[in-house]
């Protein structure tokens, strides 16, 4: 693997689901692997799991990860070619990428949209920079549409679950819901998670949301979509909650009907569904108390296999440094 | 031990200031005991000595440090128990707190009061439910009503001095006195102090404050308390100095004469005695120049130490843990 | 080397260049001069590749080393000695300094000028209460008047260029030339190398800028000045580039002609100079995109170099303090 910024990276699915399920099982197995390797963390937005569980599962390879705040310890970058810096951002990217890349064998990047300008987001004008200058691998901590690590990290968690469960059809029906948020939140999840179930090929995949929420066909292409969330939820297996704003008329939130939050009443309908969210969740926005402290939520299980999805794509890179 | 939190968690305080004294003289003597195990290090409020003597310490023994500023790097997080989060927290403790314990094997954590309403800060929300749903053994880097490691550190330096001055009767004069201060500060470092004095048992105690800074009684039980500070200084052989906000009418400054700054006159009643603070100190506000710059002020050994309790204490939670 | 703060602390800059670059040949060849060994990265400004390099240049000699935001993390720092900090600065380097060294081995401290009073600035305040209190070795990660390691990089730099390169005679010609800004910015990095290339003494040195700019003499002197860009870009084998505010009516910008960006018509005057910066770069107000993405462009071999410098500096410390 040369980069990691989207399931269009992996070779296949499954082959890296394992690489992570082992490492889960012997977290050290490859404690030599990046020896004198060094991984950058680089964000230009907050986060908690994707931050700690990269720099765990560098660490349990024997790599040195340093995490820069480039928004907070650093200054402002500018992404736009040609651009006159007479404003508020001090360096470009032309400049800064090529000597982080001189510095670190490995870069991970997070950079969020701005939900102000779909072409812009959409272009991934940010992390294609810096994978265009850098010189080195990259792997995405969440991009402006994207968030492959979460992706992966699901299908490990899916899998997992199918494996101890006899229960659960061998071709599970996996349902995608938009949840109410008070905030106008990115796309990213839900098309990463859309664009890798489809690509994985081994569920039923429905995607429910109201109407105006529709994610872009390049990701839900393959799914079947409905604004009928109870339709949707009948025999599910898991239930995958998310908000995200509008996608059409960009960065909005227009309906955000409370109905929509999963509860345990709807919960009935699925097949005792697991739930999962990639969190943070708002609770008793998104997702109600009765749900996440019961006993069919597997957020925590699927957020502490971060680590394992992290160390898997990051060995796959060491290796075919090579 | 099993967490440390508060001095009850200490079965020994002796033992434990001996350990920290053995780190002392040989701080790589456990370099293997904390090998293939993380400590995570949460700030929520900030830091400098804490944040560095702990992950030193924990490097001493092995350990990978990871800091977190859950307040910069991170986002706000919500500790009421059925909140509907429609508010500006973002995550809610009962979600973080089970993962973070997934990525690390201890985990530490500071947190300051709100100072605004007295009930809430001293139920010890915040580490309480930290506690509560990590899964793991946690260490106080200062909590609402306590600073733990602090007054370790202050007894193993009591120990210090007094195990090399041969002047200083065997059950040492310790004053805890009061210092003006331009803030409202918690009263965490008073407190966890009275609380270890009193726990210790092997000194003469006295706590000396203006009127209407009395301390919670749950800490100060056993001290001799007066508002005389000339009276109190009497033969003292440490002069512990520190301010601290109201605690009846909760977390205001009263009376804030500058009088009661500890002066080399008022350094005259007592037998010579060795002056402790915790720091960060206000010169000339709390503690004049020739106090702090004299041959009295033991408040670099003492910050020095942090290190050594911090280590004492790591390594006891390692070796429980096995 | 017992502290590196200018290039009056090198007994000789070529050997120092030559253990630089005997680093870039072959980085660990000295892991494990810095084991047992912690290295303090304090910052009370922002930085990208001072910080990033700093840090991976202490690990390549084993050393830990720990970053510190003290502006962010910590709190702010009193200078002035006999203050009443009865402000906002809530801790003296008087007390800060010596628990930082009594937890490192070695301390890193980056400051920068007000650029309001020019005699505070220009008596290096900050960094020398820390040398004078801290009781460590301390490296410059730039200060209010000087950038060692960015001086000694650039020298590193262009000897490597000069070693591969028989078309620059053996005493180049190197113009330091002061091109246009959005923000009044210090002088250090102008100061700093005109101190060491004048220290250095083998190059033809050559400083250009509008008037009013002129540069304290402490540092130019031995250097050509003039302000007639043109004339002094005659034959330069190296340009570099920089901005920086007044130093005689203090902090100010006055001129501001874009004229004095070096373009590629002025590049022609020149011996086919390579161009240097030490970044971050404003792109087409300092510098043109024609000369960043063009041929002479030497700036991210310079920035690569920082990593060297700064390891040939902390093996210096290192060999000195044993």
């Amino acid at each position: 693997m040369k980069q990691f910024i989207s399931v269009n990276d992996v070779s296949n699915i499954n082959t890296l689901v394992e690489k992570a399920l082992a490492y889960k099982a012997d977290p050290y197995k490859d404690r030599t692997l990046g020896a004198d390797k060094r991984i950058g963390l680089l964000f230009l937005n907050p986060s908690l799991r994707t931050r700690l569980s990269t720099q765990v599962a560098a660490g349990n390879l024997g790599m040195e990860a340093i995490v820069f705040n480039v928004d907070k310890e650093g200054w402002a970058l500018e992404f736009e070619e040609g651009a006159i810096m007479s404003g508020s951002s001090v360096e470009h990217i032309k400049d800064a990428a090529p000597i982080l890349g001189s510095y670190f064998d490995i870069l991970c990047i997070r950079t969020f949209p701005s939900l102000k300008n779909r072409e812009d987001d959409y272009s991934e004008l940010y992390i294609s920079q810096f994978i265009k200058y850098c010189g080195v691998p990259v792997i995405s901590l969440e991009s402006a549409t994207l968030h492959p690590l979460q992706s992966l990290t699901d299908i490990v968690t899916i899998k997992e679950v199918l494996s101890g469960n006899a229960a659960i059809k061998s071709k599970p029906k996996i349902v995608l819901t938009w949840a109410p948020h008070v905030k106008a939140l990115p796309q990213c999840v839900a098309n990463s998670f859309a664009q890798w179930i489809n690509a994985w090929g081994e569920a039923e995949f429905v995607i429910t949301h109201p109407e105006d929420y529709e994610l872009s066909e390049a990701f839900t292409r393959g799914a079947t979509i409905t604004t009928n969330q109870d339709e949707a939820l009948k025999d599910a297996d898991f239930v995958y909650v998310k908000n995200w704003s509008t996608f059409k008329d960009y960065g909005k939130i227009y309906e955000n009907d409370p109905r929509w939050m999963l509860t345990d009443a709807k919960l009935q309908l699925t097949n005792n569904a697991k739930v999962m969210h990639c969190l943070p969740v708002r609770r008793n926005v998104e997702l109600s108390d009765e749900i996440l402290d019961g006993p069919n939520s597997i957020v925590t299980q699927q957020a502490g296999n971060r680590v394992w999805a992290a160390q898997a794509v990051i060995s796959e890179i060491l290796v075919s440094s090579k």
